[in-house]
């Protein structure tokens, strides 16, 4: 219908969130419109805050609205380990185990050939230079235990090696096919521990 | 973290949108921030731009941007039948069988006991006025056929056929448990044709 041009503008927005099909979409709209206004408000304003304050950490390269985050400003932390995982979200499971105290490199994705995602579309340069800074004594990669993650584990394992650094992987007692993210912080702790 | 505040208020308010989990909220924020700005900037608009324009239709409550819809607006369209319908996807369902030439009362939504939702929370009201009009010789009622949208349309058919208006009601062609905005385009034809 022609008078609901600002109705079909914002399921067209919806519509280019990940995992929301049309009828998601008009679900949604008409959800905020008929029942929620402050939810749909707040959410604009969410979304203009975010693209205008988060930026990445020069160093760990996780969001942060600083100029390097806290992790990284964290003076206590052992700044001779540096844990390469693929999202912040790894990096929170990491951390909810309390076995790591040393830094992060947050690659924010990982290879995937068939998407086209290559090493210049994620962090590995960065993380390169970030690595070579003359303190980091050990690299662990805590990437995914799927094929991509591996495959981003291994590019980036012969890369720093090239480089005669010190470089470890988490032990394989993460599931196999899993995602950090989803295991039990036991296992992740485990397999911490048995890093080689 | 604390200086996340901006990408954590983003997760919050994804969180709010109906059928997004945490998990879900927090993939698609990182989506938007990492790989997809400008969708980002897009959505918080179309948001804003919504909720400043979208209301109800004078006549039939269904979205509109100006004090009558377009459909209601249209002089070629048969006055004296009125089709209720539970929400605008509902009403383009209906649309597109092109068997119905009347017009169109949207009640955005259907009475729901154990919700809360009872007649004063949809348009029931605003119906019966709409009904009343001296125009209008016969209301189809094209709710759901699940159970909450059969107890909307006999609710509504008490209270007109108390004011003596002719009330109708889609023959039952259309799957009992079924939505209608899921059922296939004959199958809504038919029902109307045979409608009882
Ligand atoms: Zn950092
Ligand atoms: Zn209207």
């Amino acid at each position: 219908m022609s008078d609901t041009n600002s109705l079909d503008a914002l399921i067209q927005a919806l519509r280019r969130l990940p995992g929301v099909g049309m009828k998601s979409a008009q679900r949604i709209a008409f959800h905020l419109l008929q029942h929620d206004r402050p939810a749909a408000q707040q959410l604009s304003q969410a979304l203009a805050q975010a693209c205008a304050q988060v930026r990445h950490c020069q160093r760990c390269y996780t969001f942060t609205e600083g100029e390097v985050c806290a992790t990284c400003m964290d003076a206590t932390r052992d700044a001779s380990r540096l844990c390469v995982v693929e999202t912040p979200a790894d990096q929170a499971a990491m951390e909810r185990t309390a076995a790591f105290r040393g830094l992060y490199f947050v690659l924010m994705g990982r290879l995937s050939p068939l998407d086209g995602v290559g090493p210049r579309d994620i962090g590995v340069q960065k993380l390169l230079e970030r690595a070579g800074d003359g303190v980091v004594q050990e690299v662990i990669l805590a990437t995914s235990f799927t094929a991509e993650g591996e495959a981003t584990a291994h590019a980036i394992a012969e890369a720093l090696r090239r480089r005669g650094m010190h470089v470890t992987r988490l032990a394989r007692g993460v599931p196999v096919g899993s995602e950090l993210e989803y295991v039990d912080l036991g296992t992740i702790a485990h397999a911490l521990a048995d890093r080689r």
